[in-house]
């Protein structure tokens, strides 16, 4: 199978969900799949070993955050970011475009690029597409993302148009400048909450013709009636035998709903984020490990789960890590996640091969009781606000 | 060999090291033995496996820090200490009393036992010998510890004289009380810097008869040269068959002026507590990873370094997470540096069996640059200082 070749294995028939397999220079990645974050050249807390442990086949990283620190001459140096990482399956790095417009301050855009101080030291910083592309080429993921300009949820038809027309004029220049042939370039449609917008930006990047195409400016704060819109929207415009990839969601529900309507990649600090916070996901949702009701508690966190962490701990010992702060619990809390994760998306896998997606999407959903959308919503603009001051 | 039997194999010819093993009823501890201290039944930031990977035989867990939270009885009900922390080689508990004369505030002490309050939550306690004897008997360590009154350094002769003689009285009044047969109940010996105090402690103790002999009191601010003064007091007073253990002691080059002076068994935060720091030991001395010297290189922190740390990344990676604050940097340097004191070990074991201890003693002192003593002093009274208002 040639490199970033996608083999399409299986279409459900009650819905869009689909099974495929993803052939990176780095091994294969059965899709759907779910990518951990490791904006810094490492997924918190877990080592490679680990990650290897879970199986888990991807995982992604930032151009933004290591192109402040350490600097990309400095891991290309290194021998390159799956080196540098000691990670030797699939990276898909990310342009750092979202990063730039909701983490840097005082940035200014251009035709030409963006301008923004560091988020770490104030320092300036411009760069372009062109940029962009030569700095994932030096770092050597996989899978490497255009430049994008990702305005905030409630920005006005205008602006976001406007945004949404860079973005396209960006997608054309990065595609033009791409060097080497072992990497997958993948575009990111735009376009907001509006319809028409997310039309044309779907219709001119596959006009281009991108070995992927992602699904970005969502999960950025709107409601989730509107995302399943814009991403039912989105998709329909997307070529089949294309991965289809939607940025920021990972949310167990979620990666479910997406999965019916046809995405094959995903990617959000979610499952990592909220278990160094104690919340770990179960069959019927998440649990906050901190409760009392837990520190009593001989088995472990989710019965039968074949995680390290629930083969080898009590509840009880996560509580008391937790309850003490130690750093082993945000590690154990971590693997059990995305353990949790990929055994999902597995199990999904198998049901659309199976032909029995549907129920068993509905079977998880009404057993799993989601984070209430307020609650979620409210969460959400307060991780976006303090995300702005403190580093992701 | 039976249970706590302690088999001497070879004394040095040179010096008063001596090379033995100790069998526990959870495998056999070659001494000279570093303890790697996990106060809250976790050694900082490692799994059971990562410490099996160390090849760490023995260690440490605090009963003062346990009763606190998550509570004796709990643990005793997951099935002891082991099961709870899923570590199936052997456990020393030491009994706390150290802890609560160094972190507890507002403690009253009398012959009967000592009342203190919580460093946590500041809630009244009221322990005795007794008591502490059932604690761990509850935890079910394979070693554990007589209940010791610990006065501070710079306290006059009469206050020290005091707690040596109380100390005396709770150590026989633990012994009376002792069920287990399968634990080996060791005595601390008190008596600050003051030699006829130590004399008296180390006579009474041995005359009564325990499996092993603590020095205790020792390494709380002292200068080192009144130290290794009155290990060496106490040392010629101790029985030779039976382990000696030398509490709180650490640093490469202070391990292996203990085991010249025939001490067996050595525990201490410290090289744990500097890792997360970015202090890493190499065989030149303790290195900042934080340093930028640090950035650029592309081999790891000690070449030919056999831990998972070395082998996997480079100095300039574990600068990156250390200067990102990244949790697996903890971690990382944490397995280096007991890997390193590990390995110290070992090779003072093969040096002493091969009758060449002394200069590889020597050898490693002379290439060991240790931290400057002045600096070496304040940062322990910062750290005392420091750790009687947060948590250890």
């Amino acid at each position: 199978m040639a490199n970033n070749n996608f083999r399409l294995i299986h279409n459900c028939s009650h819905s869009g969900a689909r099974v495929a397999e993803l052939a990176t220079p780095h091994g294969i990645v059965p899709t759907p799949v779910f990518l951990p974050v490791g904006s810094q050249a490492t997924v918190k807390t877990l080592t490679p070993e680990e990650l290897r442990d879970i199986d888990v086949p991807i995982v992604l990283a930032n151009t933004y955050h290591l192109y402040l620190r350490p600097g990309i001459a400095l891991i290309e140096k290194m021998g390159g970011l799956h080196k540098f990482m000691a990670w030797d399956r699939a990276i898909l790095t990310d342009s750092g475009g979202y990063q730039i417009f909701s983490l840097a301050p005082l940035r200014r855009v251009s035709d030409e690029g963006v301008t923004f101080r560091s988020h770490i030291d104030g320092s300036e910083h411009f760069i372009t597409p062109e940029l962009i592309i030569q700095f994932q080429e030096s770092l050597g993921a996989d899978i490497i993302m255009v430049l994008d300009e990702c305005p905030a949820y409630g920005v006005s038809l205008e602006k976001v148009q406007e945004a949404t027309d860079r973005t396209r004029r960006w997608a054309e220049r990065c595609q033009k400048v791409q060097k080497r042939s072992d990497q997958a370039l993948y575009a990111i449609v735009q376009g907001g909450v509006f319809p028409q917008l997310r039309q044309q930006s779907a219709g001119y990047l596959t006009s281009l013709g991108f070995a992927g195409y992602a699904i970005g400016g969502l999960s950025i704060g709107e409601p989730k009636e509107v995302t399943w819109a814009m991403v039912e929207e989105t998709v329909t415009l997307l070529p089949e035998d294309k991965p289809r990839y939607l940025m920021g969601v990972g949310s167990p529900e979620d990666l479910l709903e997406g999965i019916a309507r046809g995405v094959d990649m995903f990617d959000s600090a979610l499952p990592t984020r909220v278990a160094r916070n104690g919340a770990l996901f179960t069959w019927h949702g998440r649990c906050n490990i901190r409760n009392t009701v837990f520190s009593q508690m001989e088995e472990p966190i989710v019965l039968g789960c074949d995680c390290y962490t629930c083969r080898t701990f009590s509840a009880a010992y996560l509580h008391h890590l937790f309850s003490r702060e130690e750093l082993l619990g945000y590690r154990l809390a971590t693997i059990h996640n995305l353990n949790f994760i990929n055994s999902l998306m597995r199990k999904a896998r198998d049901a659309i091969r199976d032909g029995t997606f549907s129920s068993f999407k509905d079977s998880f959903l009404s057993n799993y009781k989601a984070t209430d959308e307020q609650v979620r919503l409210s969460q959400k603009q307060k991780w976006l606000k303090s995300r702005r001051q403190a580093n992701n």
